[in-house]
């Protein structure tokens, strides 16, 4: 291929790549807005601006959009909950820690926010993101002790019950919802799980460990 | 009108009774099975075992039947919680007694259960059922010094996260939720609105108030 080829084959590649993110982003955006269910592929195609044909050379079914979008969002917010947790090693501090990064996606990353907002207790069905990580550190807590929980899957619920509604209420209500709400949020998340109330407070305000953007 | 009159009349507003309760059931069943964004008429009124025509004899569309369904049920889900909490003055143990009582649903009201888990966090912005008044119950106990939570109304998701975590289990493992699953979700519930363990636990494990059939 003569080098003028190969810059025309780059250029195809990138626009190839740019109207897969444009569908990929759309799809966040309609499970953000609740409507992942009932949208058309001309809806979706219009929301990510291009045309209708150039869906089918990405994906085969709204489905296959819908995950992929999902995998990769959750993948994403998973880096970033390992990012920030990569030094610790109590499996409370663990979790307080992820319960403030997620909670602070609702400025950091708000089309993250949006999506976990969108799925709602499909969360709990992921293997991705925070709900797998939030069991594996409620299940460590309860071996050592540190937790008193009676059914971890049930007390993840609780949790990201929380987490969804704090994301909700920012949503609609942006300057009610603050740092000090998250924090106040991963405090009451751990004295659901058991810590002491003088323990949940002081590692729910520890400093932050410097979170990566995560794209 | 003639007694054979009246009592033709009668059977006609009977059956035309259990006609628009077979569409509500219908409705309350498509609910928890998370079919309501997208069924179509003819499903519902298969689904409620009657002709198609009848539909229009009580409702003048889907979303006038969901909704009326939704609220028949908030509505009788909110009495049995008033019922059980009626001689009850501290906001602590009528809040533990409203989650024992919806968390229990999963085996004394299984269809009351399923709508639950269906609307999911669509409960958070419901004008009746356990929401609004577990958000008054919080907000009480907070203003008499019993509850230290931050944010009433993101608490109230992390209790409602539970409750539906717990039914969801409860759906899928029934072996696995049993009272004491719901009784430690109430206590860890106390907790986290702020409740020294002891109390919490002393509160969730009290003799329940007979709890009436609610239908």
């Amino acid at each position: 291929m003569t080098t003028t080829g190969t810059a025309a084959a780059n250029r195809t590649d990138r626009r190839k790549a740019r109207t897969r993110q444009a569908l990929l982003d759309a799809a966040v955006r309609l499970i953000a807005e609740g409507r992942s269910g009932r949208v058309s592929i001309q809806e979706i195609t219009d929301e990510a601006d291009i045309g209708f044909g150039s869906f089918y050379n990405h994906f085969s079914s709204k489905e296959e959009l819908f995950q992929s979008a999902s995998e990769e969002t959750l993948e994403r917010w998973a880096e970033m909950i390992d990012a920030a947790c990569s030094e610790l090693d109590d499996p409370a501090e663990v979790f307080a820690v992820s319960v403030r990064t997620s909670g602070r996606l609702a400025w950091t990353h708000p089309e993250m926010a949006g999506f976990i907002t969108g799925a709602g207790f499909d969360l709990l069905d992921a293997t991705r993101g925070l709900a797998p990580r939030a069991l594996r550190d409620i299940r460590a807590g309860r071996a050592a002790g540190r937790f008193t929980v009676a059914d971890p899957e049930i007390a993840l619920s609780a949790v990201l019950g929380g987490l969804v509604g704090l994301l909700r209420l920012h949503a609609r209500q942006p300057r009610r919802v603050t740092e000090a709400s998250v924090d106040a949020l991963a405090e009451e998340s751990l004295r659901l799980l058991g810590l002491p109330a003088g323990q949940a407070r002081r590692l729910a305000h520890l400093p932050l460990p410097a979170v990566p953007d995560g794209r």
